[in-house]
């Protein structure tokens, strides 16, 4: 099957830019998201605009999905009337890239092949600025003939496509990735709030400690944000308490206790009851120098001039 | 003061590649340990046995210690009649180079300057392998001048040496470090507890995740080592549980609470309770696999084909 018209649906941070780069390769378009205006701009560089996933689903050889939530994915294939899963033609691949739950990705892949369509769970890693610059990691649950014929779009949209087995592994996968991450923010945030209780200086830590034992991504990449007091997302904590969930279930259901992750998913939600699910994870740093200086929570946090001496 | 005459207190693990780099590079040694059998290559290489760290400091520029628990700090530094700091001469530089209590740092450079000789505490990162490579990092607490004098020593033993502080702050660092260090492996242990619960291939999922946001020093370099089931220290758990019952009395002292570090703590404690306290700390994972097949432990887990498989 050669691929020439791909439908997409949803068109936010991610779907955005991934729906540009496969104009740019020449693919045709169809687009629906929820929110027309946001579309627009693809609309004008040569996409479809479709009234439904269903219509944006039509004729096309590939559908594609990224939205919000697992109920979202659910509406957008499964909808009565609206569906893509009722727009699909014959041999037509789905896959949906939101991050989700496993077992509803298992859910779609029968529902789908029922129809004699073939649908697959490849949610990414790389946030926006993978979307944007196309350096995507892709991590695919699905049959593997689908995953070799998605080749041509995977090349467009990342830089890195990986075969975990059978429906709902791609997103066993990214629940995996987010169980790894859930821990190495604790290491960050408490790394800084020691140096600064300690009155050491925290930039040079970061930068001394980098290189070593206690080198990850989140302490490089996210520990200078914090002394910057820039607790924008990046990765909101109202998604990344949702792909919690995701874990947590899937581990429940099979008796697995991780506690690292258990101690990550009451933090972050306790900073969601305190207004803060809007900021980006590294906020996670907020629940610390909070719980020291009762008062910076009545402060604008992004004032650099109450800049806390934890000292 | 051109720097010819080291004293080198304690030739284990870390300090005897050190010794031997100093030998290389020209300097005079004097060498004290507990064990002399541990010394003797070093002997026949040119340093000089001396039956006591007081002994061992007389004459010397600089004397260095790298010792077990800080009671050993204590005790080859202060022990009446035997202490290094008695042997010092006027003028000399004595550095502590084990992982050991800020506090302790303070009154050893206080009791010092009050005898006419300098101390600084000034840990390492990078491990046995660090040492043997001479790729150490040193984490520098004490006076600026007395950091400067020592570069030509630091330039034998490592390649990167930071000036936190006055006297404690090298401590301070090392503890920042095992705070970071702390929360890292629960992410590499509990990504790998997950994939294999899951029946995703872990060493998939570690090669893939490793270079995105999920990365870190832990994941990349324990993880491979956890999936071929070798637990061999490395560092061992009953030295980080030194470190974090540092780390954990400086933060109670100040007010600072941080769950990262209480979780691993006692899961460490945990793991000694159980035997474990000569394994590596990468053996963490045992406390997961433990508790999910409850005969594991009494296996021996460096049978290859006990190698449990967690789905």
């Amino acid at each position: 099957m050669e691929i020439k018209k791909i439908g997409f649906i949803g068109t936010g941070v991610m779907g955005f830019p991934m729906v540009k780069h496969l104009l740019d390769a020449g693919f045709k378009v169809n687009v629906y998201t929820r929110t027309k205006d946001r579309a627009l701009p693809l609309i004008e560089q040569g996409a479809v605009w479709c009234e439904t996933p269903k219509d944006c689903a039509t004729d096309c050889d590939v559908v594609i999905s990224i939205v919000g939530y697992p109920q979202d994915v659910r509406e957008v294939w499964l909808a009565r009337s609206t569906g893509a899963i009722y727009g699909m033609k014959q041999g037509a691949i789905g896959m949906d890239m939101t991050t989700s739950s496993p077992d509803l990705a298992t859910e779609l892949y029968k529902c789908a092949k029922s129809k004699g369509v073939s649908l697959c769970d490849c949610p990414v890693t790389g946030g926006d600025i993978g979307a944007r610059n196309a350096t995507l990691t892709m991590l695919f649950g699905g049959d593997k003939e689908t995953f070799d014929a998605l080749e041509p779009v995977f090349k467009v949209l990342g830089k890195r496509w990986e075969y975990f087995g059978d429906a709902g592994k791609g997103q066993l996968a990214k629940a995996c990735n987010q169980v790894a991450v859930a821990t190495t923010m604790f290491s960050a945030c408490e790394a800084i709030v020691f140096a600064r209780g300690m009155g050491l200086d925290p930039k040079q830590i970061i930068d001394t400690l980098s290189a070593g034992a206690a080198g990850s991504f989140s302490l490089q990449s996210y520990g200078p944000r914090i002394l910057n007091r820039d607790f924008d997302p990046g990765f909101k904590i109202d998604h990344f308490l949702k792909d919690m969930e995701i874990a947590l279930k899937v581990c429940h259901d099979r008796g697995i206790s991780l506690p690292g992750l258990d101690l990550a998913y009451k933090s972050y939600s306790m900073l969601k009851q305190m207004g803060k699910g809007d900021l980006g994870t590294q906020a996670l740093y907020l629940f610390y120098s909070s719980a020291l200086i009762p008062d910076l929570l009545a402060h604008d946090f992004n004032d650099d001039a109450s800049d806390p001496d934890l000292a």
